[in-house]
């Protein structure tokens, strides 16, 4: 946070016509999170007093996606695409009351760093553009700087020989006072080959009024901006490779960095072992010491430390597994919480539940928590032993040190220290499998 | 297709040493397909009038192979392997009444496009030669062209400088005029340091009696060969970067594009998602905006839009999901029909099985198709609700809004709007449970 | 192995702090073994007299570790880590007997290789340091050597520019007569900048006393030595690398190379085929022929030619699968063995079971192995059928030719061609669906 008050505008209007999607580009997933998540996530470091996101296509479904994100935000809709000068011109009837440093940012330009972002709003100059030294500054814009700060942006179109030369280049990204901005934009022109507004020209106005305009630079690599899918799947590597290489110097141990998929939150301790193929969704911590082996899917989870999960487990949302917790394969959990020591060794289904300590749950059991209509809670208590295949019909309670015979369906509660069964006793007729076998052998000759 | 009327030779003879493998070199995979059957999905775009595969080594396993991939395709035997021009003789029987262009193109070359196919069966010269700029010529056979087409292909070893300095060489595919393979194949000489019969000798005697030979030109990478497992892999890796990069341009959404493979006939409406680590075998058509979750296989299947699958689910040949069908976690579907709306959330197997519109399955639900001797069908009409663990004893239908309680051996048909159950009731007995426990910690302790 | 009896010192003391982690360094897994298991590994080629491992940070868990890998290993104890030297000093007392030649290894150096153990251990000069060409020799100490053999080896900071331009670099390791070690190591100093006493000051010692000193050379590959995770990361990657290529040249079949993980001692017959995303653990062996298909965790098992495996199939330690046996999707086997030609197609369990020859298990399966208490065992004979969603108690014994029917809890033993079921009679409830359906959804509304 800096001491200057300030707001986030965050455009995200644009169609995305090279993406080859009917899906808003800024909707686009980077990291298991809409590309405009990225720009809101970061833009968190500021503590902005107000986030404005300008939505133009698909503007319902990015009002949606943003209200999850970010309910703090508001949406300012910029009905037609007419320049990033005319975006930020929507937001700001939503900021007529903000006083201090307004940050604009791109929702399809996921990976500006916090501190470039604390950069931008502590500048005191007026207007802050942020600029990078382009390995290849191809057609970029050029900053032209002098003792006076910025004196020009030059497009490469209009540009001498000498000003191509400069690698100092526009990100696009700007940082401006919220008052200069209100005086400015409304002043902008489209008298150029596009006929759009661009916020770029806000810096030569400013400098016409003797406003004091400055750069602030970043790495190239965080103005990677998103155009096409081909785009989008190297900035997803990009952001796997840092996260992979940053899980390691926090001493994470991963088997096969390549194949660990984070998400943009995922939080991971040290001394975690992270097996081959493991896909981080959304809202999932692993603490300390916990292992989880290959072939893993988790999302909106958190695993406690020295608790084992997989191969082939599914975390799902509202899974919470406590310490020394086991979750062996083809083991799904939903929205269920798995005290100290439950043991969930196979082929189950976990899903609206609460498991006491040290419970063992048999391999094939499943709480059936839906009727078909509502659905159902499955209470279990410390040191229960569920036999295999136990249908748990929710809702319904299993109390501490219980047990429920295999193959039981259990539809009723059952108290403490009790034993429930519900099946049907064996029945074994000698020869009968010889002669059934032979009369569909002999059926299927016919 | 052309005018001319063609024919495709497919030369699938040869024992590939290198390859290290009892199994014909031809019928190693990539994208799923046995490499001869590369050559053969491209020849398609001739419309060709006959296709022989000459086969050798392993003869019977590719004549089966090649009835699968092209029940129209004859096979010719070539016992022993004297070289491609023997080999091509041997094809020319089941050619005596065709006339027009015969291709011949090898079995272990899968990369020849459709564009060059159909230049060398257009052509109108005697003989073409499908040349190439080889970025290392190497030891390639150099193609020495005049003013009226090529004049002569000249082995690396016969090559003075100047010619070795020629970068247009020979990729051993060559489409003539059928009479004139007729005549001068018998012709040709084994008078070389291998003892082999070279179709390429076909130019020499061709040009010797006036014939029009000309060269067609092709990428390098369409001339890529497998000789090793090593090479194989390259090549598996070459076609699902291609094959990657065009979902890509289509408008797929590829979590991760290296963790998902493709097979040759693989088909992906734009806007569907495709999670990390998803195998498509052959045969497997997703539509626009289905969304296949990480870890999934799927083959011979079709998901409809707006399905969802996995993670972890297997679509096995038969597989149809009908529009927003959702198959989750650890199920298996074969052989079966899901109507629109279908729901199969978990740990599940259905298999020869009919499921109607918005129908639920419960978890841990098994068709039992197979009795031990035959496979049997399941049918279930539509809004019916299967409880968990129901076992679907084959065949057996269930009306449409029926039920099935959770735990239910279902052996007779249930009618519509009928509930069936199958399962004994529940039985509590207090304190039983710690009484065993007990019991068995005694018993383990002695 | 040599002449000369060997005896091998592997030193795994040290703290490993760039690890980031409570564990030991030689104790991360690379290979699916801990580091120190690969020197221990290569060191039976020796068939060593003796082997002693000396253990420092973590002595307590190397202990353990060693004594699983290499129980004939002893364990030396260095409390305090003054330096190689000093280490090696510390394991000289349990080798007080012992003549003939000492090979120092590091516990986090796993890739010198056999053959260049077996030339360190067979050569004829008192000290034999290992040596290799550094692509870029750094910082490391170069070997100086002239007639008569090594002369000295500079460190770096004390080479002039001549002494800094040789490649030939030391690797640290080295053999030495017994009797040597034990007259010089008491002998060296450690009056240098970090206050330790350094193994490398033997050849000065020894040279001194004028014994022949010499250097033996290897790849500089195989002096990797591991320090952070991310080079723990590269090693591993190097490994599968090398696995990998070794497979492919063997005749093995990877579909994706880069998604199939080897462990230490992973071994594959000729034509096994082996899918996208495999990750064998240790003490794994596959037949010819076998197949595993993609998404398969395979440890501590056997798969015979013509089995097939996967997708989604668990194998764990003590499976057993004999010639054509089928384990399909989302099945775990542990501890069982599985006679020729048993089929377990979809979501089973099996542990601590025998089946015989040709039995069919079906779908949803579970061996109920464990009682809360103690594990037991299921038998099951050739040729009996398991019908879906068996319950098998164990201890619990199935004949031969017998059956199951599906949904059957099995208690009690089933003779050969017996028929046991275990399930109550099906209930069929006309309306009742719908009925209830009703109202469970005016509860709702409610």
């Amino acid at each position: 946070m800096t001491d200057n008050p300030a707001a986030l505008i965050v455009l995200a209007a644009g169609q995305g016509s090279r993406m080859q999607s009917d899906l808003p580009k800024v909707l686009h997933r980077l990291a298991a999170v809409p590309l405009v998540g990225h720009a809101l996530a970061v833009g968190r470091a500021l503590e902005p007093a107000q986030i404005v996101v300008v939505a133009g296509h698909g503007a319902d479904q990015v009002r949606k996606a943003v209200a999850k994100l970010e309910p703090d935000a508001q949406i300012a809709l910029q009905e037609e695409q007419l320049g990033t000068g005319h975006a930020v011109l929507q937001a700001m009837p939503l900021l007529q009351d903000f006083q201090g440093r307004v940050i604009v940012l791109y929702g399809d330009t996921p990976f500006i760093g916090e501190d470039t972002l604390l950069a931008l709003a502590s500048h005191p100059a007026d207007v802050v553009v942020l600029g990078f030294e382009a390995a290849d500054p191809g057609r970029y814009g050029r900053l032209v700087t002098g003792p006076e700060g910025l004196e020009r942006i030059v497009e490469f179109k209009d540009a001498d020989a000498a000003t191509r030369a400069i690698r100092l280049v526009n990100s696009g990204v700007m940082a401006a006072d919220a008052d200069l901005l209100r005086d400015i934009l409304p002043r902008l022109g489209n008298q150029n080959a596009s006929g759009e507004y661009y916020l770029t020209d806000v810096v030569a106005l400013a400098r016409a009024q003797g406003r004091r305009v400055e750069v602030v630079t970043c790495d190239e690599e965080e103005t990677l901006g998103i155009n096409t899918r081909a785009e989008l799947a190297e900035a997803e590597a990009a952001f796997q490779a840092r996260a992979r290489a940053r899980a390691l110097e926090d001493g994470v141990t991963l088997s096969d960095p390549a194949t660990v998929w984070f998400a943009l939150d995922t939080c991971i301790g040290r001394d975690a072992i992270i097996g081959q193929n493991v896909v981080f969704g959304p809202g999932v911590t692993v603490e300390s010491g916990a292992e989880i082996l290959p072939f893993c899917h988790l999302e909106g989870c958190h695993v406690s430390a020295g608790a084992t999960v997989g191969p082939f487990a599914r975390l799902r949302p509202g899974a919470e597994l406590g310490g020394d917790v086991h979750v062996g394969n083809f083991v799904e959990i939903k929205n269920s919480v798995l005290a100290e020591g439950v043991k969930v060794g196979h082929l189950t289904y976990l899903g609206d539940a609460q498991i006491g300590e040290r419970t063992n749950i048999g391999a094939g059991t499943v709480t059936c928590n839906y009727d078909g209509v509502s659905k159902h809670r499955t209470q279990i208590g410390a040191d229960a032993f569920i036999g295999s295949d136990t249908m748990l019909v929710a809702p319904v309670r299993v109390g501490a040190r219980a047990m429920t015979g295999s193959g039981s369906v259990i539809t009723e509660d059952v108290p403490d220290e009790a034993l429930a069964l519900g099946r049907a006793k064996q029945v074994t007729k000698p020869g009968l499998a010889t002669r059934l076998m032979q009369a569909l052998r002999q059926k299927k000759g016919n």
